[in-house]
């Protein structure tokens, strides 16, 4: 059973032997979308020796500047994080995450798995991408996995799971199809305008609006439908403005002071 | 929480930065019993860096000559296998084998896991000391894991297994105590030296019965009140044999010709 819509993100990994290690890990799994963002050296040796075979995943990896790109086309993205410092989005457990992303690989959704650097893990501008977080038990006192180990065992887990979903027969569950990435993207790009067009905003000085805004809306995990809600009222924000505009306008002509 | 119970054992592992990379995986699963069969570079700078602060389980593994070695004190053997030739007892993926070994490590009991060398696995006469058999489900054509990934993905399993085992708040379910490996490594001694006192096995030409008896009972996960009944059997078959030959040496002494 291959996993064709699993996507493994890595973001600026800086042992190449990680990378290696990861594909091979994905392969055994079934999986072979990988997508490297900025990684610090790649392609190299230690990559291909730690692949072990998987060198066709390896070869076939894409490699982009920024967490965004790499997750263009994604219903979702679970990051995994040791430490989520500043927690932005809901947090499940490997097991549970895999429940979750195996019907929604099935309904032929791509799903990203998203792995920071080996030391600093994501940073908060990166999490702000994750639409989930997803953990993986381990000892408090020792909790930070080698990153082709976390990978190992999410990719172990979604095969799991998609193999009960298999064997059960079952049609999968019915999910909430979360909005995805690009959608999102397409909202935040457009709130982002209605929010300096209302004058809330200046992206002069964004002291962190629209991350935080980010947050508020990824740990929501926007489904679709709530997205084209909220895209309805962006517009009709919009339209009343532009309709106050032209009031405005109108009373520039008339020789009074504009007030807005 | 701590799996104080559970020991990992490599046999004869090539490349020293698996080894540091299973003291890695093993410490964030709470794991740190190790034992190094006859490893080919240990210690060794690459099972350190690799470690990446795991080091105390590195330190404090064993290096043994044989597998039996390791598996002194064991409840339980657990071999590891991408490809088991000859199955010589039960297989089990690996989400069974770790809801079997939970309640055993919560009595108290030590369980082994045994991972083969990274290109052969483990020999035959290795897989005969095993009682169990463990599978990681994996994509057909790529089924070998890397060693420590692994050691990490069981370990896993069995942490989470335990996890679930103490938020249950239930006495673990009894289970049959299978005979420890020491007990069955007496019995063996006793029956191969009742089979020469019956004169059906003749050790210089052993044509491997010894290994075959040793796969029925290894597949037949032989459990403590059965190995009393396999050792009173031996027992009673050595009275009978003495009586018949005290019965011999007095037919002897009697002048007739002993026909035992």
């Amino acid at each position: 059973m291959l996993l064709p819509n699993l996507r493994v993100v890595l973001v600026e990994t800086s042992h190449p032997g990680n990378i290696g290690a990861a594909a091979r890990a994905m392969k055994n799994m079934g999986a072979s979308e990988l997508v490297l963002v900025a990684p610090e050296r790649y392609p190299d040796p230690a990559a291909s020796a730690r692949a072990a075979g998987a060198d066709d995943v390896l070869t076939a990896a894409r490699v982009v500047a920024t967490l965004p790109e790499a997750l263009a086309g994604c219903a979702c993205a679970f990051g995994a994080s040791a430490r989520p410092r500043h927690i932005v989005a809901e947090v499940m457990d490997a097991r549970t995450a895999a429940s979750r992303i195996a019907p929604m690989l099935t309904a032929g959704e791509t799903c990203a798995l998203v792995f920071g650097r080996e030391r600093t893990g994501l940073t908060n501008a990166e999490m702000a991408y994750c639409t989930q977080f997803v953990h993986i038990p381990t000892h408090p006192g020792f909790s930070s996995l080698n990153v082709a180990a976390a990978v190992q065992v999410l990719c172990y887990e979604v095969r799991v799971a998609l193999l009960a979903l298999q064997e059960s027969g079952e049609a999968p569950a019915p999910f909430d199809r979360l909005a995805a990435h690009d959608d999102m993207e397409q909202f935040y790009a457009h709130l982002e305008q209605v929010l300096i067009e209302i004058g809330f905003h200046d992206p002069q000085r964004p002291r962190h609006l629209m991350r935080r805004l980010r947050r508020l809306f990824a740990r929501a995990a926007v489904e679709q439908n709530e997205l084209a809600i909220l895209r309805g009222v962006l517009s009709a924000v919009q339209g009343g403005k532009q309709m106050r505009r032209t009031d405005a306008q109108l009373t520039q002509i008339s020789g009074e002071v504009p007030n807005s």
